[in-house]
This record gives structure tokens, C-alpha cells and sequence, in this order.
């Protein structure tokens, strides 16, 4: 196994995505997994401009021949691939209406992104993070799942994405015992009110820069987690701004 | 709306599911969902023996057109229907086993049932309890949506289980908080135990009686749930025996 | 062992303890323990006069030689006494200011009443309850723990009600897993909002009554934990109007 | 205000408290609080023998008197002192025993450290976080109180410890809550598991030394903490080495 070890970052936009994948080129060659090629190109070359290695690949994690093909791409890119961190950023079901009115399609949306798509990803990712290990990584192989506050509270016409969420953090909860043990750090991150996306034109544009959690911020947040000691891993954490409600 | 108000238990099997639809046949008509026609023949014979009313109805929970007709055949058996109480039973993904070999059509059983089930029996059902505010009915139109410990904890090499069930009670805590208001009592059951299933040739069958929950007490505690005034609703209960670790 | 069991109630006001009493009373002859006689001198005339046996005791629950001498004068009332059921009622602490305004006295009376009080009303309870297994009561002996939601959620300005009903949660959740195989049922409410007190007159008088939890709805939820079946019990129970935001 | 940012460390032992210590030695003053000199003579002369600066100061965190004059001597040792940061580090009431056991003085003793102490601690070092802001120090002045399992877990013979440290939990959130929009970063960490404290001869002495967690990861995981932006606060964290069953 001569390749250095790689970040795979799913579910990779303008926000959380792109800020952790920055973060971990800094270190790892990265992988960027998005449905579309728009949601990474950009990113791709900013990163391979600054001296660091990108790679971009299509991938829809709601669907396991995509995200199979995805990975073979990854290998083929990356022969004997070993991953120092895999993180699962993608959330479906952001849907808030009446109970009644939300159609089967919108509430499988939720399942299908958050929950199917983690499960994927994650069944995909712990092999390479499980090879990482022993190797030149000089930290615990790690998988971080991208969460929401509505992973821990289930709020009035929320069904669609607190169900989702709470199941992908317990998802995430599951394999952080399953594979801790097995060295591999698996955390849930609560990423507790809205996060600053640039260019952004919804009700976020209107908050204070103050009140949005920084992306940048959260990539940094995900950095601490992978270079935790084994004897000291953080399985959850929250993540606000200092003027949040909670 | 001259009918009186009528129960629908979904997820009728020996256990809790009988039980459930035992207690509330004492005070209304009772609607037994289940997908194979054995699993509430007799029961359905047994409460018509003795003097309630039961109509057994096959239904997948977990598929749309199958759970709207058989709420269009409680319309048939109950011309303008309005129901008092409905139980979501049901749960899927009872896996326990390694991550990497748990299947995709196992890790999606626990969504099918108890999330796609669960909401939609719950879009069917609500409509029924909303019309049977301000009737006949003594008591406030009852929700209530049967959990196991795997929705509060999740553990490892149970991923499946632990994912839908989290899932299931974020579900039944939004509609608790959605439809409180309209006046809907909704709650969540953990049920945290082995449950003392007749017949049930596992590993429950080595217990001894007093580790096992017994059914027909779960029934009682639902029933109390239901009873509850509108200025004293309980959204979440655990339900345990005396002798259980937790 | 001649004697009947008995319901001891500490912190009877004009609220939930005197609802609990009153419910309790119907069953069992009750002891109304508060610091002022005026705080049950009605009651135990009510209960009296109706056929009940109400005896009413003055006791700082948390001084622990007026709760042993409180139990002393049990004991006198009620030779052999063994406790079918103790509920512990009483809070202290509601403090809502700025924290660096907080006296060390104002948040020691959370700890006084709440914790204190409880460890040594449990303390003298227990015994009661465990010489009530196996006699002519026919439910399980209950101790109930009445909590609000500073035990599940610590808000600001609000630390000294929090940490001390976050204490007390944990008190009786550590007592429900001691006492449990024991035979005793042990059980937290989390009464999630206002009460309706009669004759209270502050920012509760001004709210709609059914934004106000009904304290006779909460002791009939209490007796039903008390009725429950060893092989079904109830730890934990939230309770709040179907209108309350949470 | 001329005098460079400290850090205040109470509860300065052989563990977490040491190694906290030497952690915000590298970048600040330290002041070590402790009851006994013996516990933080040998780390004060070992932190300015390596050319950090460590003041030890004697201060019984449960006594009101002994803390505010532990203050009077930080602001003699540092004129106008302001505090980058402050950690809690106290505990007391470990004890794990049959409830009907426990004295109250052995119950109470959880309350005087965790509690009490927490407090007093906390309405000192508040007012030098705050007049911290704004400052030379980098960071946001943070507050980091070590909390354990038994913060979120009631155990059986544990109501001691639990309740102790399920109120110390309240106290640090509700502090993170009014604080944060203050600018002061509050936060508690859950430490899940036996620490691996030099030189201890009890039950930790045999286990091996990958199932204890190492105090110096702590340490770090405590300044990634204060280094976090205001745009990205954690509040609560959970530490365990990979291996901890939870």
C-alpha cells in the first residue's frame, strides 16, 4: 500500500462541505463526492490550484450502485486506497409543513439522503478507514456524520427531517461502538443553528453574520476529532454560535 | 356521523399487538391491521365471541396503496368512521449483526415498517381522530406509536434497529407537538424489555416470566394513556419490568 | 403486622400534594407531611370528614431530625407502619435571575429541599415501603418523585432550579434501579408547565385554565404508576397540557 | 488592565487537573487551586522551572470564605487579573454503596464539591472571564467544567455521584446559556471512563493502560475547546477511549 492516505467528503456545497474539504487537503489528497459536477469543480480546482489534490466524482449516496461506482472510481484514481477520514455531510427532508400535506415522496427524501445515502456511504468508507489503519496515518482513521439539532429535538410539522435525523445520528452512535474498538474514531456532530453559506439567498441572508455558525469553523471543529488520541474520543459534539437559543 | 368511535391497532400479531386491541375492544369497535390474515383471524373471532366488535383487515403498512384501501374498508365497515384511538405496532429491522454484512433490503426493512409505516398509518388515521374530537367520544383521540429501548439507545451491530426506531420516535414526538394543540393525544411507548409473547419459540421462550414485559399490561398502560385529561397528557412513557438492567 | 398500609405524602400545598393526598385517601389512610400545619390542617379535616383518615405532620424535609422525628410520629399514629406508597413533592430553589446575582442561600435552597429533602424522605420512606412488599396491599409500593422540566432542561438564569431538579431526577432514577428487583416501583414525573393551584395568585392566575395542568389529572397519573404491574413499570413520565409549547 | 490573561484550574490533582495545568501554562499564567499544597506544589515549581509561570494557592472550593479570599490572592499575584480561561475540576461524593447506607454527610458531599463548589468557583471566575473580552487574549475567554458519566447516567447505588454530577451538568449548560451571548465560552465535559492518573493504586492501577484515558488528551481537548470561535461553540462534550463500552 504505497498511496498516501485520502479524505472522502459526501454531500460536498457551498457550505460545511467544501469548508471541510479545504481543511483536510491540507493534509490528504481529498475526494468530493456531489450528485452534481457544479458542486465540486470549482472547489476541485481552487483546491489542486493551491498545491493540493482533488478529485471530484458524481455520486447520488441515496443510490448504492452510484455510490459502488463512486468508490471503484475512487480506487482507480487512488490504487489501494486507505482513508485517514471519510465525512457524511449530505441531509435530505429539509421540509417543514402541516403533517397531513407532506407527501410520501417529500418524507422519503429524508430517508433517502440521510439515512439510505448514510448507510451507503458508510458501508463504502469503513473498509478504506479500516485499511488506514497501521499505515502512514499519523491519526485514528475517522467518519464524521454532519448533523442537525433535529437529530436531538423533533419540532411541531419537522416529522420529515427530525425522523431523519435522529436515525442518522443513530446510525452514527451504532458504528462509533461497532468500529471504535476497531480504531476507527466515528463521530455525530450537531451543528446547532444555521450556517453561513456564501451566496446563500434564503432567510439565512438576513441574519447577522454573528448569528451563522462559520463552515470554516465546523471543518476546524472536524479536524480536532480526527487528530483525538485513541484514548480520548469525542463521540458527539454540538456545534452554535454564542448567541444561539438552545 | 351517527357510528360510534372505533379503535385501529396496526401491527396485530400474539403480543403486544392483541393484547392492545383486547383492552380497547372493551370500549370500542376495534380495527385489527395486519398483512397475513392469520395473524388476527382469531383474535377477531374471540373478541366477536365475546361480545365486542373486531373486523380484521390485511394491510402492509409499509405500502401506500395497501394501507388506503384498507382505511377505505374501515369507511365500509364503519360509514363515516371516526376513531378514538389507533396504535402503530409495527417495527422493522430487527437485525443484529456486523455493519459491513447488513444487507441494503435489510437496513431498509427498518424504514419500511416503522417509518414509512409508521407515517403512513398516521396520515391515514389522523383524520379519523381529528373527526372524533367534540362526538361521543369520552376521552381525547388517542395516537399512540409503540417503541423499543433501540429509539433512546443505540447500540453496536444494531445500526438497522436503532436507526428506524430513533426515526419512529422522532415521528410520534413532532405529531405529539403538531396535533396536541388540535387536540390529539399522540405518545411514545418504550417499550424496554423482552416482551412475554405466547408461543414465541426464541430466546424469550429460556426467561423466566417476571424478566419478560407482560402485553396485557402495556395494553393497560395505553389505555391509561388514553384516558388522560387534555390538561395532563403523557408523550412518552417507559415501560419495564422491575427486574430489568437499564 | 395488623395495620393497613398507608400513602405518605411530603410538601402537601394547595396543589399537587393535596390533589395526590386526596387521590391516595380514597385507598389508603395518608400522612400529610409540611413545614406549616396550616399547610394541611384543611386537608386532613376534608379527608377526615369524608370517611378518609388523613393525619397531618409538620416536618422540614430538609432538616434530617424533623424528618426522623416526622417518622417517629408515623410510627405512633400508625404502629407497625408500612408505606403502600411515599410520594416526595416538595422543590426548592425557583430562583430566575442573573447568576452573578444568585446568593450562596438562594442556591442552597435547591439543594436543601430538593435533594436533601429527598435523600432523606427517601431514606426514611424506603424502609416503609419495603416492609409494605408482601402484605395485604395489592399493588407494588410506589415512590414517586414529582419533577419539573428544569430536571431535563437547564435554562438560563436558571441554575439553581436546574442543577437542584437535575439532582433530583437523578436520585430517584438511581433509587427506581436499586429499588426495582427490590419489589419497589420507583418513578420521576417531569410536570411540563404550570399547575393550576387554586388561590394562586401570581402569573399563573392570569393564564387560561387549560394552559394549566390540572393537579388532580396529575395524582390520578401518579396512582396509575401506582397500580402498575411489577411486570410493566413506568420510570419516567412527562405530563403537560395538550397546548404547551415544549 | 496591563497583566497578560490567566487560567484558573480548581481541583488541581495528579489527573485532569495537572494536566490541564500544564496545558494552559504554555500559553498563560496558571493559577492552581487546591485544598492541599501537596497537590500543586510539585506542579507549580515544575511549570516555572520550565520557564511557564504557576501560582499555587491553597482553597477549599465548597467554602465560601476559603474561595473568595483564593480570589483576593489571584488579584495580589495579578493586579487587574482578567481570566482567558477557568476549569472546574472538582468533584466530590464518590460513593457507591446501598442506598440505605449512605449518611448524609457522605451524600452531602457530592453537593459541598460539585455543586457548592461549582458555583462559588463560578461567581468568581465569571467577572475575570468577562473583563477578559475584548483583551489582549486571542480566545474567548472559557469556562470548562469536568463532569463524568454520572452527569447523564443514574446508576444503581450511584444516587450520590449521580445527583451530584447530573447537577453540575444543569449548572454548566445553564451558565453556556446566559453567558455565551456574553461572549463566554461554557462548556461540560462528560469524562466517560477511568482516567489514567499517575501513580494511583486502586482499581484503574490494573487495567490496561489503552482502556484509561489519558489526562494530557484531555487537557487538549480542553483548549480546542477555548480555541473555538464564537461562531462555532461547543458546549458539551463526551471523551472515552475507543474501547469504553457506553
Amino acid at each position: 500500500m504505497s498511496s498516501s492516505p485520502i479524505a472522502i467528503v459526501a454531500g460536498v456545497g457551498p457550505g460545511t462541505g467544501s469548508s471541510v474539504a479545504r481543511r483536510f487537503a491540507k493534509e490528504y489528497p481529498v475526494v468530493l463526492l456531489a450528485r452534481k459536477p457544479e458542486s465540486f469543480e470549482k472547489l476541485a480546482k481552487e483546491i489542486n490550484d493551491q498545491g493540493g489534490k482533488a478529485v471530484g466524482i458524481s455520486a447520488d449516496v441515496s443510490n448504492q450502485e452510484s455510490i459502488q461506482r463512486a468508490f471503484r472510481e475512487i480506487e482507480q484514481h487512488f490504487p489501494g486506497a486507505h482513508a485517514a477520514a471519510a465525512v457524511f455531510n449530505a441531509a435530505g427532508g429539509m421540509v417543514r409543513k402541516e403533517f397531513l400535506t407532506v407527501t410520501l415522496d417529500e418524507f422519503s427524501s429524508g430517508w433517502e439522503v440521510s439515512q439510505k445515502g448514510g448507510f451507503l456511504f458508510a458501508q463504502q468508507a469503513l473498509p478504506l478507514l479500516l485499511k488506514a489503519r497501521g499505515t502512514s496515518s499519523k491519526f485514528n482513521p475517522t467518519l464524521v456524520f454532519t448533523g442537525a439539532t433535529a437529530g436531538v429535538k423533533a419540532n411541531a410539522q419537522m416529522a420529515t427531517f427530525a425522523s431523519s435525523n435522529f436515525a442518522k445520528r443513530a446510525l452514527a452512535i451504532s458504528l462509533a461502538k461497532e468500529f471504535g474498538p476497531q480504531g476507527i474514531h466515528v463521530a455525530w456532530a450537531n451543528i446547532d443553528g444555521p450556517i453561513d453559506i456564501p451566496g446563500r439567498q434564503d432567510y439565512r441572508a438576513k441574519l447577522a453574520e454573528e448569528a451563522k455558525i462559520n463552515p470554516d469553523d465546523i471543518a476546524e471543529a472536524y479536524w480536532t476529532l480526527h487528530v483525538q488520541s485513541k484514548r480520548c474520543f469525542t463521540n458527539e459534539i454540538d456545534i452554535r454560535t454564542n448567541i444561539e437559543k438552545w
